[in-house]
């Protein structure tokens, strides 16, 4: 026993001294992976300026439940930004206690993503607003039943205006989701420590992060998982090597397939993000795996063949601790009153 | 026509000309039929000291769905801080997505009730706050399991540590309770129209307030609606002088009766608050009517065996319209990450 803690910390020690003296080098082999600091600022998105009005109007939409045919369920319910920017659950609940298909992934950083849903099946975020409000298991609503609550609320009505001034028919489905857009633009979560660290700050990462980088380095997982969110850039097949058991890829879930029908496509799916990726469990599409170091296990086994030891996979799931960024804070909205013209709970 | 146009317009302008003369008099006649503003600053309350730490903890428990069995449903889920502090749900969803008894009342304003919920069977807000968590058709969990949950996040440990410092068992349900009632003791709405007019600015009202307000005490509806929050003070009979049909006060609810097994309580609710009563429709315990005029008028056949006119029905619901008051602002609170210990969401 004294010999193994003695061994354990000669190791730990090298890697110490290791990954101090090579922060500059794995700095650069960092950014020759394309790994990216989360930027400050707003990012533009297409055929979508952003205001304050937008943004002011996209933060209380976000926060309305009343979107939903029940009046119960909003964006947040799903992508609560008090966790994560998702919802802590293996799928999410929708309208009637339903159950959805995957996992809510989370709308931090979402704007980065090269396209939404795990399947990318949305180009882009206003694209991707419009589904869950319609989808039966989620909010189960109408565009027409949305615009019509909507113009049932004079305050709505007033803000959609100067939101899109200049519009012939500014309170529309498609508004709502370009305000919602241009909220979600917001919700960045810079400074990680890993950010800090990149930027030259050879303190913000621990001794075993840096060795965990190094591993997320040499292993490959970053030849899925880079750019600002350390993936969600493009589309790989979940079970490259190995395929995993049923309860973590359900066969009946074939992913890209059901967007392409290109049988290329079966069970492939948009590298998941990972930023913030320590308060967004349980992981993958099903959400069945609760555990960070299992989850990085699983990905060493089916993607890149590697069987990663205890201690490879800790050390890597350290390193993704790195990646959590100063959350969003965001005022509760006061939300427009209802008035007699709109729709009631249809539960 | 023209000659009804005329007398409504002379009915009008006499009651513009009177209200304008009388505000001396009708605020001395509010004050004594027991009218009082919204106070500002925190109201204290008993057995739970009111510290920054406390409040800041309460915040978090109140918008944390983690304390639901299902992890979906929080406090704010039917006591919406964005639409008046209730959900404008005839009777709010729960777990399984069940319907409750009876209409979600609004948190805001609550501590100045003598006692919560409908029938108040609960002393305060730290005794309300129970409830609901453990209610089969709410949030459907259990004080043990609470527990469980808080402390399997050290955020939580250290904070309910911070709130309730010297205490060898911080981290209590009872404790969960008094924060959440910290929280929500800051949940009030100064400065309404009315509160500002009570305090001498005789503009703050509309000649057509001042009219419904005179209605309002005239009438007798401040015999029960008084005090702060204009109710939420004391029991009476739903149905005093004539019972509503059963859509309104259905027959299975008897009200107090079940609290206290005390015939005379049938049908005995505690008066409804009636501050922010334009935000938080449907009305009653049963929610079914959704109009402010419709829910005035079947006051006065119920309560006062009045049968108020189309008009005075309107005058004194543009009167209540003047009881919404500065809504609070709250930082969506950035809650604490789960842990291998926290138990998993129980659908």
């Amino acid at each position: 026993m004294r010999m193994t803690t003695l061994l354990v910390a000669l190791w730990f020690g090298a890697t110490s001294l290791a990954a101090v003296a090579d922060d500059a080098a794995l700095r650069d082999q960092s950014t020759s992976a394309g790994l990216k600091p989360v930027p400050y600022g707003l990012q533009p998105v297409s055929d979508n300026p952003l205001t304050r009005e937008k943004i002011e109007l996209g933060r209380m939409l976000f926060f309305d439940p009343r979107l939903s045919a029940s009046g119960f369920i909003s964006c947040n319910s799903c992508h609560n930004l008090g966790t994560g920017g998702d919802d802590n659950m293996p799928t999410s609940v929708g309208h009637g206690w339903q159950t959805g298909p995957r996992n809510s992934p989370t709308v931090l950083n979402a704007v980065f993503n090269a396209a939404q849903f795990w399947d990318g099946r949305a180009a882009d975020l206003k694209e991707q607003a419009k589904g869950p409000v319609q989808a039966g298991v989620e909010m189960a609503n109408t565009p027409e039943a949305v615009v019509v609550t909507l113009n049932s609320m004079p305050e709505y009505v007033e803000r959609f205006g100067r939101a899109f001034p200049g519009e012939d028919d500014p309170v529309s489905f498609d508004n709502m989701a370009k305000a919602i857009e241009a909220f979600e633009v917001t919700l960045v979560t810079p400074n990680a420590p890993f950010d800090q660290w990149l930027e030259g700050n050879d303190g913000a990462l621990s001794d075993k992060q840096k060795a965990g980088l190094g591993l997320f380095l040499d292993k490959g997982c970053a030849a899925c998982h880079s750019g600002i969110n350390f993936g969600g850039q493009d589309y790989y097949p979940f079970g490259l090597i190995k395929r995993p058991g049923a309860d973590i890829l359900p066969p009946e879930d074939k992913g890209r397939f059901q967007v392409t029908e290109t049988a290329s496509d079966e069970y492939v799916f948009r590298a998941a993000p990972l930023r913030n990726i320590a308060l967004t469990a349980p992981y993958f599409h099903s959400g069945q795996i609760w555990d960070l170091e299992q989850a990085v296990a699983v990905m060493g086994t089916a993607q890149l063949g590697t069987e990663l030891t205890d201690e490879e996979a800790a050390t890597i799931a350290e390193f993704l601790r790195s990646l959590t960024g100063e959350q969003p804070v965001v005022e509760y909205p006061l939300l427009p009153v209802e008035t007699a013209a709109t729709p009631k709970p249809q539960l």
